[in-house]
């Protein structure tokens, strides 16, 4: 039987009902869900015999377990049941505050977030409409691309180069998008050892990024989840102390600020932040709110716990590993790589980034280099429009010299042999 | 200057550019979150002087603090860095398995979320689309309204009683609004010990519930925070049990069924899990990765250290403190309260629900009860379509018998000058 209704609904009563189609109940953002390539990956990398350069774990052999125990247990002692009850939104005031005296702002620029993935998706809840212009750079996060694309962006990449985001080329694409009466609304990029290509923005690029943005009135989400992690050449303002400088203070910001503890502490317990003009911290009070009420509370407690003095002693062992991870990647490419393969060389983070030439599409090279025991992400997933079929992403900060040196050498000969 | 262009986004060049007016900068979904009037409330009453019955708190004194402290060290002991490290985004196997067996289902109808507030928001926006007709209670929890908010749901109110939903004008409901071409999409309810009324539905209105809603496709979030509190009277099934039991397991539920470790443990750590069939999970597993990637490791591990043994015990001392203090706020307020003022009479959870003669406006009552040094919340912001200016919730949770006396004596003075 045949209907011509757009929207059966009605069943003779008295049958057995069918099972909901699920598929056909989602909503528009719902349907724009999409399964993470990565993910899928990563499952079937995690065999044990799978030298993986595809996760992107912080290595968990620096987690300080006994200082997060000390914390727990002190938070226990000193704030007894508050420790465990309900809490504001706005976050634990002794964490904000110390964030806040990171850059000379107040308590009320900083909300805390359940992870630095809930500020990427109460953000894009707040700011994105149907079809606003969302500028990313070309590859860009994944993960920020997942947040985002439940309210239905409109992705448009920006140029980029071994420096990062062409600012030349991004004043004439926001004037082109004015022209077009499509202005760009949010632009998202991580300044510092970006995931997934290891590339930071250069002093004098982020400055102009800055004046050009607050001039087109373009939002500014900077993800900076790496920028403590620096383990060669000299730190970098983010844009949003930049934003603080050149605007006259956290209330003339354009730039909200997306940090975390993730990376330079420990990822388990989910805690980070945001840093905004008071307007926006105000809405995302309201969102959080809807979201998950707060972050948990001993969580933040711990935190608050572990900044003072395991946090500053942490960063320099992980920037110490990591920096050697990097020097040993980097080595043993030079060593294994074929000509024509080129790869960019991170100043700090966990990535780097790996360009084949134009015939390899290293998501059929993968199965090849699993074979071989050693995996990689295919570049193509970060890429927001499509394209980066020859790219991948490797990620340095969990391997062992050992695993990296025989990790390389294996993905070497997989690469000689399809170039073969 | 005036222009005649709906957006103006063009600066002359060179001048310093108008700080961002975030305001119209929020997205449709931005713009639809509201400040809670109950937070500002909350504010207002967190003065130590007043007896509150304002919150909707556990009672802290019951926290298993030094269970929570064993679990927490246990945890560091036998997982060591996994503990603090990035997991899986459907949750920690050990936690799911023991959820799915208390329904006799399978561990993939289980994903564990940040607090069932998320799972609130990421239901709603997985299923709600603008317009989408949503059934709720009227008064109903005012936390879902404020997470379904942001999707643009058009909400439609069940008509209710002492019992709950009434399930006669429900199907009336369902036929008028098909008939209307605007079918009820979603069904949200709290069956047991309803927040903020207190209310539970009986065995034979859950059971035409679920008959109704599975003929009608309409989906059921069954939101069940306070379930394991019932303090007097037979426990009954959730509509997911008996969903199971009518439609032939797990993969026909219509009914999302969401549980909490809040109220029955710790609400600090922001543990609590939703259950339904395999493809309703399979979504929410990508809404929740985009959201905030995985609940944090280390609480979802102390919450399973605690389940098998502290939990139960927990939950007889939950269950005999509340139903006690309920017990001392009835009998306050029959002793206190002028006529012409009823009240509902829980069997579990933490609140009941007050309502006043007409000419009692329970927001203008607020302030002169504070005078008196208690408070309440007014009843008009539970409701989604506005009214019950002549309600309000009470919490007996988290005040002591002499505070419950003192408060409900105060207030009960206060209704009387009002009624004078």
């Amino acid at each position: 039987m045949t209907t011509t209704e757009p929207r059966p609904d009605s069943q003779p009563s008295g049958s057995a009902p069918a099972p909901l189609d699920w598929n056909a109940a989602f909503s528009p953002s719902g349907q724009r869900l999409g399964s993470s390539a990565i993910r899928e990956i990563l499952k079937i990398t995690q065999r044990p015999e799978i030298i993986s350069f595809a996760g992107g774990l912080p290595a968990p052999e620096l987690f300080p377990i006994e200082a997060v125990r000390a914390a727990a247990n002190a938070v226990l002692d000193h704030y007894g049941p508050a420790a465990l009850q309900y809490s504001t939104t706005e976050g634990h005031l002794p964490l904000r505050q110390w964030i806040a005296a990171q850059d000379g702002v107040s308590p009320d620029n900083v909300q805390i977030m359940t992870g630095s993935q809930q500020g990427l998706d109460l953000l894009g809840k707040m700011l994105i409409a149907e079809n606003d212009v969302v500028l990313v750079e070309a590859p860009t996060y994944l993960g920020a691309l997942q947040s985002f694309n439940p309210y239905g962006p409109r992705y448009t990449e920006m140029l980029t180069d071994e420096g990062g985001i062409d600012i030349d080329a991004l004043e004439a694409q926001l004037q082109a998008l004015k022209g077009a009466g499509t202005p760009a609304k949010l632009l998202y990029c991580v300044p510092n050892f970006q995931n997934p290509t290891g590339r930071t923005l250069s002093l004098e690029r982020r400055q102009r990024l800055v004046e050009l943005t607050a001039r087109h009135g373009v939002i500014v989400l900077e993800d900076d989840p790496y920028g403590s992690l620096r383990f060669t050449g000299e730190p970098l303002p983010s844009l949003y102390a930049l934003a603080l400088r050149q605007l006259g203070g956290p209330e003339n910001s354009h730039v909200i600020y997306s940090g975390s503890f993730s990376k330079v502490l420990v990822p388990g317990l989910r805690d980070a932040w945001v840093q905004a003009a008071t307007p926006m911290i105000r809405k995302l009070v309201q969102a959080k709110q809807g979201a998950d009420l707060h972050t948990p509370t001993f969580n933040q407690m711990i935190v608050a716990e572990l900044v003072e003095e395991v946090m500053p002693a942490q960063i320099k062992r992980v920037k110490a590993l990591y920096g050697a991870r990097a020097q040993t990647m980097m080595a043993a490419m030079k060593a294994h790589f074929p000509a024509g393969v080129t790869y960019t060389a991170p100043q700090g983070g966990m990535f780097l980034w790996v360009t084949l030439p134009q015939e390899i599409d290293t998501a059929a090279l993968l199965p090849r280099a699993v074979e071989r025991l050693v995996a990689f992400v295919p570049g193509a997933p970060f890429f927001a429009l499509g394209g980066g079929h020859n790219t991948m992403r490797l990620s340095f900060s969990s391997a062992t010299d050992e695993q990296i040196n025989a990790g390389i050498a294996a993905l070497g000969a997989t690469i000689a042999e399809a170039l073969a």
